[in-house]
């Protein structure tokens, strides 16, 4: 086996140490299922949601996983298909910056897919989810910008291997069986970010799900793929433009990426949430701006710099609209705020025009800089949301933008999760996510 | 829509016209869905084929589709997934070398599961499968060399788009709709010639074969991909080292590429197949040969020369011992011919080592030219597999192939397929392969 191989072999089945870091992980784990129970329940009416529901359901088959917002069970790589694509619906799940991509929505619907099939639990399920979560946000990292920037979407790629790494390890593969399902997951995975602005974007996730679970059982059953398919010559990584970063991989099962992941708080693109963060707290009267000039890493700049949005989904991809949206009071947590009458609200739009955006290069792609000029005088803010965030802090708001999805469900949903202090109740979650 | 998009789009819903050599494509199609369902029975015992029917039936579900070897229907993906892989389990289906890989085996599981879930008659599956074949042959040629020489696998990269197309055309998705099939079909598509030599290979197929359906019929229930999936500046080709050759598409509807198809005659790789033509109307006595010289284009060096092969799978791969099997009157079509006793039979290894073989680029791949001195003196000969072949001829060499893998069954298989004068009989035809 390559060194990448054993290293992610070896990861897949060692059993979580004791150490503090490893507790912070696994804390930092429960809030991403809270967080993507919560935007997966409140995705379930999307359209890419009901399509693929429609299609798995006139498929039917073994009730063996729970599908959201479907009262019947389906077929594990079902299951993982449609939850993985309802999940990632509203583009509102966690975001992880080095990986590149949104690693719960790819590795968690495997996850759960495989321990409602075999019967596992809940604990044993947050788990495996750290680990395959783990496992993909460093292959995403030793895939690296260029496989990126070349035009692929970690989520689904770098996703496709994490979902495998939950599987087998809920499937109790040996080191063989395991290194088979990701020489298998390497000739399967696939995702551009050509797709992005449709429904490919949350039909990646669906498909890194998918594959996790298909690859892990076919080499279950004996399923004999090639050893360098991820990392050899002709392997997933050279081929698909991969930096092979091996120092992606240091640390693995004592140090965690997944502390470094980012939850989103508002319902607009990641890359404006700095901006945010350091606007809010100013408390700016709309009537007294002057000019807000806002720096952020150039990178965005083809993201959601968008001038004169039209609709309420371009409004999410505008730096512009969305700082007069919070100099205005309006609040961008709000699924409903984004709505298309306020692209064209006047009041907004004025705002907007104060608003100037330049690129920065010496900050990096989580900081946002703000100077203000107002009637009042200059201001200036600055956010980074790479900065630690206290863990009591991060549950509060993660449930209240649970309970701002959910309503009255969010407590029973913590309530699963949490469990009676002795861990996450399948059965209660799955429930909940069948009602959605 | 691009012209790319344009020209596939279109290509997908036109009527097929009357010349001749639309009738004289049809007509090769038909024995190529001979060929295909042969090989596909006779592959039903393979490991990858029992693997991943026993998943597709431990999930069941809907009965809509055949599966080769399986009494019960099973979903239309879950079913072109196992007919995929079942049907290039033996490697001994057809091959398009322009297109550099299989086309039936990605194409003819997909329109045979649409056509049976959606009650299509037989010739709707030949014509939509005819359609499918040549969209993958010429998807395959756009993406050209480049792509194949990087590491992917056009069986299962264009043969997705192939699938897709067959897919499209016989659920009857209008223009807009097959543009989004298309487009998903193109962050689905994926597939490593890493996998060579393992149960990934012929996996391949049957990925590519279930994108076809799965995106074919997301399409149809409202999926909205992007226009750029393809073709695009992050598209499909761009992205996975496609050439972008647009004289691909010259032609289409008119002239078929498909009439250049090759069919296996042999059960050994396809690159030893021109000089097993060369050599076997000669009838050397093996006591009387000195030295056999043979020049082959050098692509097939790395593919299939091996030296002293160890197992019957080693010799389908090896010049020298294969030319020897020849030689002393071994049947080449034979499938139990590649036993591993073989590999190491003294008065073969004796034969063997009087081959020489020598890369000459003067050569296409298709064809072999051989020395040959003998203790009556030197003999000269040489084959190309893309002479033009009778299509009689070609007839009575698929209907003995078939014969020798299936026996008294390829006489049913053959009436199913030529019908009683009016063409395939589906009901037929799925009988049979399901008893496989």
């Amino acid at each position: 086996m390559s060194d990448v191989i054993d290293a992610l072999v070896n990861f897949t089945h060692a059993p979580l140490d004791e150490s503090a870091e490893t507790a912070q992980a696994l804390e930092m784990m429960r809030l991403s299922l809270l967080d993507w129970a919560s935007v997966a329940i409140a995705g379930a009416g999307e359209p890419v949601a009901k399509i693929t529901r429609t299609l798995g359901m006139s498929d039917g088959g073994t009730p063996a996983a729970t599908v959201i917002g479907c009262a019947t069970r389906l077929p594990m790589p079902t299951a993982a298909l449609i939850n993985g694509a309802t999940s990632h619906a509203l583009d509102y799940d966690d975001t992880h910056f080095a990986h590149i991509g949104h690693p719960s929505v790819a590795v968690i619907p495997a996850a759960l897919a495989v321990a409602e099939a075999f019967d596992l639990s809940g604990e044993q399920t947050l788990q495996a989810a750290l680990i395959g979560i783990e496992a993909s946000i460093r292959v995403g990292i030793w895939l690296g910008r260029a496989h990126y920037q070349t035009g692929f979407h970690q989520t689904a790629t770098a996703g496709a291997f994490g979902a495998t790494v939950a599987a087998a390890r809920l499937m109790g593969l040996d080191a063989d069986q395991t290194a088979h399902a990701l020489g298998l997951c390497s000739t399967r995975a696939a995702g551009l970010k050509s797709q992005f602005g449709t429904m490919g974007k949350p039909y990646h996730a669906g498909m890194a799900a998918q594959t996790g679970v298909e690859v892990a059982r076919a080499a279950h059953a004996g399923f004999i793929s090639s050893p360098h398919g991820l990392d050899g010559a002709q392997g997933f990584g050279p081929t698909h433009a991969g930096e092979g970063n091996i120092h992606a991989f240091a640390g693995l099962g004592t140090m965690w990426k997944i502390q470094t992941i980012s939850h989103k708080f508002h319902a607009c693109c990641h890359g404006t949430h700095a901006m945010i963060e350091a606007l809010s707290p100013l408390m700016l009267s709309p009537e007294k701006l002057v000019r807000l000039q806002m720096e952020t890493h150039p990178r965005w700049l083809s993201v959601c710099n968008k001038n004169a949005p039209r609709t309420g989904l371009e409004v999410k991809f505008s730096y512009a609209h969305v700082a007069a949206m919070v100099v205005a009071g309006q609040d961008t947590a709000a699924l409903d705020s984004f709505t298309d009458e306020i692209a064209t609200a006047p009041a907004l739009m004025a705002l907007a025009q104060k608003v100037e955006v330049v690129g920065n290069d010496a900050l990096s792609e989580t900081e946002a800089r703000l100077v203000i000029d107002t009637t009042d005088g200059r201001k200036q803010a600055q956010f980074d949301l790479a900065a630690p965030m206290e863990i009591d802090t991060r549950r509060r708001k993660l449930r209240a933008k649970s309970r701002a999805l959910l309503g009255a469900q969010a407590d029973r949903l913590w309530a699963a999760i949490e469990g009676r202090g002795d861990g996450v109740e399948l059965s209660s979650l799955t429930r909940l996510l069948r009602l959605a």
